[in-house]
């Protein structure tokens, strides 16, 4: 399958890594939540090339994850910054904050590259998932999952090689 | 910057980014979540081709994310699970499934494709992210954001070229 008939599908899943199923996107939205906004401190801080990120940038222009705006006429200069469709990928980012904490080979005495402070009650604050019905912890293993009908056929016609 | 070296930094997204940051390695863990556990049923959900599938399962392997057992012998055959490292991405998965729910063009009278229920309460559960310290929920707007100090100086040394 191309890539591009992945999001022909009604798993929400596969639409959003339509959207930023790409490496060098998600560093570019980490660089955008960190308050990086120009093109040039993209480049530096993603080491991407120019042509590589001018790409990126258009593309979640276009799919509305940022916006851009002009900070200068002469010459003209563009910045670019989340807009509510690409801040709702915050909990995707604490996600591999905190995936990368536990398991990407630190020391335990090394410090954390990034503190996100919770400002409402100053402490340190992080990834903690609650069932927003009950308000308890709950990972992979309290959960069950069941298709919805359309995933299901969807699913079931691709068995069947339609 | 090559790929591989995006990994050679203190920072835990893109560490998280280099062992999943690529759309066929977080679809084959959507299957894997679902209960998936078998090479034909990841090729058939994906699309993707047998070499495609094949070298993204043996880098999982390699990684420590999925264990591949024998479940025949003769043929000799494999199947595949999650280990812990791998279920630890389930967040990463509920973010891509939330965000999709919310922007990835479905009507209001679409079911959900996937329907996930808290085994303790009972009811539908999905993302809902609190802090850790408070219980309150939280956002981007919610927090700040500060670098540790060998972050501070490797963003530092890529403004200066070095």
């Amino acid at each position: 399958m191309a890539w591009s008939e992945v999001g022909n599908t009604v798993c929400p899943i596969a639409r959003s890594l339509v959207v930023i199923g790409d490496r060098w996107t998600i560093l570019t939205l980490r660089e955008l939540f960190l308050g990086v906004k120009r093109f040039d401190e993209f480049q530096t801080q993603t080491g991407m090339s120019s042509h590589l990120l001018s790409t990126r940038l258009k593309r979640l222009e276009a799919d509305g994850v940022i916006e851009r705006r002009t900070y200068s006429e002469r010459p003209t200069r563009y910045e670019y910054c989340l807009t509510s469709k690409g801040l709702d990928f915050y909990p995707l980012l604490l996600s591999l904050k905190s995936w990368g904490e536990t398991w990407g080979n630190f020391k335990l005495e090394d410090e954390p590259a990034l503190i996100i402070r919770h400002r409402q009650c100053g402490h340190k604050t992080g990834l903690k998932l609650v069932c927003p019905s009950c308000d308890e912890s709950f990972g992979p293993k309290d959960a069950t999952i069941t298709f919805g009908e359309d995933f299901r056929m969807e699913r079931q016609a691709r068995r069947n090689g339609e």
